[in-house]
């Protein structure tokens, strides 16, 4: 939205309502919770005999409520502007979204809702776990992986203009562009909620929120953990967000763990440094995998190595995650990647309970789930 | 429709039954309304208490029912096929779309109907906006954007082959194609409504019917009013459209500005002179936005200049709506403009209340859910 | 799914109870039949007046429910997979489905299903009528035709971490690969069923269902029957398939009629010995089709003859299905083709009652609804 694409927290009266039924701005009657976010946990589906149009949770009245904050989300727009209390809070409704029963009032929840995918490069994986996640709560799609068709390069309309015109179709934009930067454009002219499916080199602040749930709903905490990035540090921009993102926990510590041409960069080093991470080299795969409770496997992207095709095979056999290296991790500890995945890690870790990257990719349903909720009719 | 791609009328007796339930020729119950078009304004939606499957509006029987016409509304193939009470009953069921509230009865006026798109070229824009209007009215949704691997370019398939098999799929077809006289062929073979969602240089109807609502929704009649058309007079089929729908109201006057080299045709001009149209040619912009109650705006198509690179320069820098303009128009007039646009109108014109072009653009998706409706449940 | 990709069948007890209600594997509760197949007929679809979220149809007890078998279809790999009581009862439920009335309950009956069309190659034909089947019963769809953007020729992905990730956003996938036996793997890694909607020179099993269900509607049997192939034998998969499932029934007689280029191969032949079905060769389509119930043509593929074009010309004007062949056939047989036609069936066939190829096409939308309905909710 135009007003902000940042987060506003505000401070609740104790014992504040649980249910207000509000008039929306979007000429539609929505209920919406004021409530904590930490009493979401006692959000229940209601009855299936109870059919109702609009989004409906029933609230068990805990003993004791605890003082509420509203966070209002307008936009999704980059990992940064995430703190580590709305992280939480988000983490809570996805949570949630993972027991929406079929044909049950949850699956009910953006009934009535249009979401726009405005895919300026096609990737369908990202594409379809948003629809999955739209329809999954009874919202429509409209769909274009073409969407350059539309834009300057084609007849030298803005993106500025097709936003609004695409904002009169749909009450939800979910924009991948191929510019960095776009998505923020987006929001400012949007008159309704913008979520950055990737901006080329930019951000793809869902994979982020992804990878931190996956963490906390694999390993039960984020404080205190310790974890191995791995593979292409330099141009992978899933692990520059999750290092960032992981600053904001407490006791963190990370190993990267990369082939030389492409190891991390100075700027996330500094970072981490300033917030009081602590991190370390390492070319010892086998001994950051029996330290870690994360083991973040990222592929080695070919087509950023251009003609240097003798780099490329270099880097890319040397830190393969295979049955030894599952030897040497703690019993409790996982096996991340974001997938696509070539070989860096071996077919035969699939069948291992630790590796967790398939429900990562599912988790990726729920985030996304959650966010469209928490987009459309609040917390 | 194969019976005919024009449209009736039929006198109906005074005191008309307000509502009919009628066994459609589709296999499937529906509710038909056999009311004066002119009493759509009565038309309220139901409370949200009461859900309804079908499609269902609660009419307050006004005083006097006044005398009733019924239209049928088989295909919507050209401009040309609407009459002015037409059109101003397809205005009348637009502007009730315009007040369709999320979840209400209202938005499910269509469901269980199934629009097929069938876009033998790629419209993103164009396509958006149907799809969006079936789904805001509860109807679903088959998309092709590549319907020419359908056909004779790939394996030699007749559209009347391809029309035979998709109308066994949907229940109205929304097609846009590179030949003009497609759509006329299409509902010449389809036993299912066809509408033309523009065919090569030939018709694109429903821009024509959303260019000539924005007119009497902005400007409040039809009757009387004068029109700067402004551009690319030649080539673009939106201002020919036009100036053949205004034809139809009394005292209306057109100017036509435009660089030389493309001007008016001959054919329109004379139409407009056979029906009492007075028309002129300027080349002084200001002058006739001082006079105008709409300026209409068009982009030159760089695409017909071929090499002629000069030319086009010269043609498209020579009429551009600026702040200037802005300021010799009348306080109740409009800017539009059928979009997309690259400068002819200067940004910061967007800002005033009288740019139009987005509430035009909007206006387009009233529109078509006013003939999805028409032509699926009917009046 | 993983765990079959074949039939079971399973002797139940006499008097079984027609309806029971379990807990699905996939988290959502769902009705399931235990019924006789041969009982289906008396399934009718519930009154309107009782909305049921869940897939519900009434049952008229039979006075004699006759000894029930319940089969369990896992996925639709190949032809090969299904018996001959397998097609009378998918057969029954392809019945059933072409009564299902808009927004009737039979018409939700997949509410809250979400199926992805997964096709590495465009197929907008067959792609459309799976999501319309979906969509005729309440089921949503995820698009996709871009599919090998997924896949190792664009990252390097196997197509089993492909299905592994979009068996997490949806309920059931249907596939269409250019590899042979690609549908095959798929199930073997999926937890949720899949249909093979053609995977390269290999299987189109949904086809070859339509074809033999739409003989059985025209014709009124399957025994006894005279079917003359026409065109290409030897490249049509269709054909072959036919030919296969034919062989399933009693007393069949089989003509092949083609040019010598594409003969029928002599797999097929031989097997139809070893079944015990009679069949010959002949170059004499008039006394073909004054023997035969069905005249099954088929498209010269003009991509199978590389540069030899002249041999592609002289087969393809051959065996053209034209009015003087209508003539020859008897009153009550019909002239079936797969679609996409060119010029193997003059265009004047199409308005004579025996033209049975565009109903064919529609039977295709009923049994890929009926199939659907047997792989979600079962029985």
């Amino acid at each position: 939205m135009a007003a902000s694409s940042s987060l506003f927290s505000s401070m609740m009266p104790k014992e504040a309502p649980a249910l207000n039924i509000l008039k929306q701005s979007k000429d539609s009657l929505c209920c919406h919770w004021n409530i904590s976010y930490k009493s979401l946990d006692h959000l229940k589906p209601m009855s299936q005999r109870n059919p109702i149009h609009c989004q409906a949770l029933k609230i068990e009245h805990p003993s004791s409520l605890s003082v509420g904050q509203k966070f209002q989300l307008d936009d999704v727009i980059e990992a940064q502007q995430f703190d580590r209390d709305t992280l939480s809070a988000i983490f809570q409704v996805t949570r949630e979204m993972e027991n929406i029963e079929k044909n049950s009032p949850g699956s009910q929840l953006l009934k009535g809702y249009l979401m726009a995918t405005l895919f300026y490069e096609p990737s369908t994986r990202t594409r379809l776990s948003f629809e999955s996640a739209m329809k999954r709560l009874g919202g429509e799609v409209l769909t274009t992986e073409n969407a350059r068709e539309f834009s300057s390069a084609a007849k030298g309309e803005t993106l500025e203009d097709t936003i609004r015109t695409v904002e009169g179709y749909s009450d939800i934009i979910v924009m991948r562009h191929f510019e960095s930067g776009a998505a923020r454009r987006a929001a400012a002219t949007a008159g309704i909620p913008i979520i950055n499916a990737g901006d080329g080199p930019g951000q793809h602040p869902t994979q982020a929120l992804l990878d931190v749930y996956t963490i906390e709903r694999e390993i039960g905490k984020l404080d205190g953990i310790k974890v191995g990035l791995v593979g292409d540090l330099a141009n992978g921009r899933t692990v520059r967000s999750l290092a960032y993102l992981l600053a904001k926990y407490n006791d963190v510590k990370i190993y990267f763990v990369s082939p030389d041409v492409v190891k991390m960069k100075d700027d996330i080093k500094s970072y981490l440094t300033s917030m009081g991470v602590e991190w370390e080299e390492s070319a010892d795969l086998m001994e950051v995998a029996s330290e870690c409770d994360v083991l973040y496997q990222t592929r080695i992207q070919k087509e950023r190595f251009g003609e240097r095709i003798d780099q490329y095979e270099e880097a890319r056999g040397k830190f393969i995650i295979n049955k030894d290296v599952l030897k040497a991790m703690k019993k409790h500890a996982v096996v991340m990647h974001p997938l696509p995945r070539l070989d860096e890690i071996a077919v035969d870790v699939d069948s291992d309970p630790r590796a967790a990257y398939f429900r990562q990719a599912k988790n990726g349903l729920y985030i996304r789930m959650a966010l469209l909720k928490l987009l459309l009719v609040g917390w």
